[in-house]
């Protein structure tokens, strides 16, 4: 459609300095600090859409952060897609490490360095412009919904109820969601899966004040050894997770299965060179791919307890705290593997102290058909633009609401996700590549038009 | 001595309020941005001293924070007595557990609550006025030297210098220093050691970067969870230190000097109410006061590393951090048992992190003889203020720079100290009770008075 691409060229420039813009509002879900941003940025993204053509446009309110939705109606009777975004963004901690400003995107050797570049405004975003290119070019041949949230990195609480009690708003054929990554534009894949998701923290307490370490040190139970020995045994020494019942519900890949994976690219010596890493690390009798794709894991977020300041500080602290959370997939329900982790944890705590583990945020993991049209259409779509047939793979991370969009609207979601795994997501450093950008803007109404065409 | 006994009652409360006026100094030794507020301290010393009928006072500055050097020289053939202590503080984090300002020193049940008010300036402050006792009442009988440092909070990294190039000028016939606790006024108590130091820190280095957990987790090694199992592997199930070598110095007790550790008071239950701990830990075979006098032991003073702030952030990070401690006893070298223990480190450390080691300070341990005139001037002035004779004691604290005065200047060390093990040294609530510093105060001079006599 040589329509499209012309008004893509036309307004490239464009296109880009309002992702800029948009990456420059520091819409942290996180941080409470951040909340007037958040408004900032949900309005942003409502002004975008209107602009774009959407002919309708709210912000609801909800307990925390607002949800945009905006929609382009042209026939009811015809087939509807249902776009899920986040305009939240992780933290930018720690910022120091960052070589630009998180919150002023900088181009260098094509690449937007910003944080959200690419975790999820720079992809949303390409759906807001996809959707003007359809207008604008008189080519929209079915019905576009947004749904574009402001807690996806603090884990959705409060989208499960609006889209409970918005599902007529909410009504379509099929969810698309561009949030994760392919493997590169040369090599394009179509995630399959994402990982469900039990976050905790964990505080762990012994004396009932900080001690001096001289005074009491060797006849009190210091929190922070003990902590580290409650994380020490999590894993034994095959790297398996240790919590009975763990691995109970995991629906075990098929060798089949396991020999496609196989022959997604992989370099272990790039693998290693990009880390800096001299040996990889992971659950015995499974590939690195398999270890982030169809295993669940445990990974400790965040440590921190006694003196962390300059210099020397002799004390023995009263309390330890770590951020850990589980990866979960197929069939693992994330509220059971949730207790199943605080149970553990507080079961192994030794007498001289006491542990409190709290929920964060959960999800579930999810897992979408191939044999669908949903999944055919974003083939095609990738084939079209990109020379190459994608091949399906199973993502790492999580995107917490996908379960609840399936049972609450019954339908499938699709993950076209034109990131890349290299792209530094909730580190320092995030970025997205401009030509991935690009070609995402380019193969979205490929999508709209072959889905159409099969439904 | 009724005259002296007159002279502090009219005084009393000046005595008081110019601890206070010190108090209110945040001369933190660790902090860089206190370097100013450590002069400002050491000035007040000075002022102090000169006030109190120094003859000789001078500041040395250092490649760190200043010494104060002060002496009263009545006869250079009379017993000289050196009082050394330290007019810098630990840190005051975490400030949100203070129950008052750590700098505005607070009164509360005949209790001074600021940081620094009994670890060090509350006692060093005593030989202040003591001095100022013996001077004003025309009752000094022997020469009284001052040496109180800026750094001994971080390991006296100067101090070592200033002794070796200064030995002439602190030439004297025994070192008196009040940085210890005794049990309590009701039993009193000298301490006879103190405990070596070896202070680290550790840099534990993963991946280049900190990563997505759900796109690395699982897959590389995780700086945390290594970093954990690295500490939980320092004690053995029994809280024996791991580290190959670590007790092969230790001197072991004889029977006769437990039975007689056993006789100081101590109450189990009160120690684990007073700490709000349902139980005591430590090595297998020693009891509390073994744990805390005799033996080595190896704290957890610190941990940092991944996302530490409000929420969560599904981040693998590529560092994570701790700082430890190991109390030394008679005869462990503290340059050998630091080698030991990063030596060790480096030795456990797989091969998918990177390990950094490096020591913060140190310090030998040490121990005093109590056959001597010096410990037994400190006993008699004990008992003839308290009422009881002192019973000798291992402290688990330690003072870095006792080994070096014996070794430069050939002279034994007093520790004649008024705090309580309960004065929240290096904790929050910091504080030293005001009928102790009065009773310091009143029981200096006599050990000036019995220390000359028996010379």
């Amino acid at each position: 459609m040589s329509v499209w691409k012309d008004y893509q060229n036309e307004n490239k420039e464009r296109f880009l300095n309002e992702l800029l813009e948009l990456l420059r509002i520091p819409s942290v879900s996180a941080k409470t600090a951040h909340k007037a941003d958040m408004i900032t940025c949900a309005e942003a993204v409502k002004t975008r859409l209107i602009e774009a053509g959407a002919d309708t446009v709210e912000i609801y309110s909800t307990e925390g952060h607002p949800i945009v939705y905006g929609e382009k109606i042209i026939d009811p009777s015809k087939p509807t897609v249902l776009v899920y975004g986040h305009y939240d963004v992780q933290p930018a901690e720690p910022l120091e490490l960052w070589n630009s400003p998180a919150f002023e995107p900088t181009i260098i050797d094509g690449k937007i360095f910003a944080r959200g570049s690419c975790d999820d405004k720079g992809q949303f975003y390409m759906h807001v412009k996809a959707l003007e290119i359809l207008v604008k070019t008189n080519t929209l041949q079915n019905n576009i919904k947004f749904c574009i949230e402001g807690e996806e990195e603090v884990g959705s609480p409060n989208l499960g109820k609006f889209v409970a009690s918005h599902k007529e708003l909410l009504k379509a054929d099929v969810v698309l969601i561009s949030d994760t990554a392919m493997i590169s534009l040369q090599s394009p894949s179509l995630d399959v899966g994402v990982r469900g998701l039990s976050y905790i923290e964990v505080e762990v307490t012994g004396p009932n004040r900080d001690l001096h370490s001289g005074v009491y040190g060797g006849a009190v139970a210091n929190p922070i050894t003990i902590l580290a020995k409650m994380i020490a045994s999590l894993h034994d020494e095959n790297n398996h997770i240790t919590i009975p019942g763990f691995y109970d519900d995991v629906v075990v890949s098929t060798e089949k299965e396991r020999a496609l994976m196989a022959e997604a690219p992989y370099n272990e010596d790039e693998f290693k060179k990009d880390l800096g890493i001299k040996e990889v690390w992971g659950e015995k009798g499974y590939t690195t791919n398999e270890r982030t794709g169809i295993r669940p894991t445990l990974e400790l977020n965040g440590i921190w307890g006694g003196y962390t300041g300059e210099g020397a500080k002799t004390v023995l602290p009263s309390k330890a705290y770590a951020k850990i959370s589980a990866r979960l997939v197929p069939n693992q329900g994330t509220d059971k593997m949730t207790s199943l982790l605080i149970d553990h944890l507080q079961k192994i705590a030794p007498a001289n102290v006491t542990v409190k583990a709290t929920l964060h945020h959960g999800g579930e993991p999810y897992m979408t058909p191939i044999d669908s049209n949903g999944y055919r259409a974003a083939s095609k779509a990738i084939e079209t633009t990109l020379g190459k047939a994608p091949i399906p793979v199973r993502g790492g991370g999580s995107i917490p609401i996908c379960a609840l969009f399936e049972k609450e609207l019954g339908i499938k979601i699709i993950f076209m996700g034109f990131g890349l795994d290299s792209d530094n997501l909730h580190s320092p450093n995030e970025k997205f590549n401009v030509e991935n950008y690009y070609k995402g803007i380019e193969t979205i109404p490929y999508f709209h038009k072959y889905f159409t065409e099969m439904s």
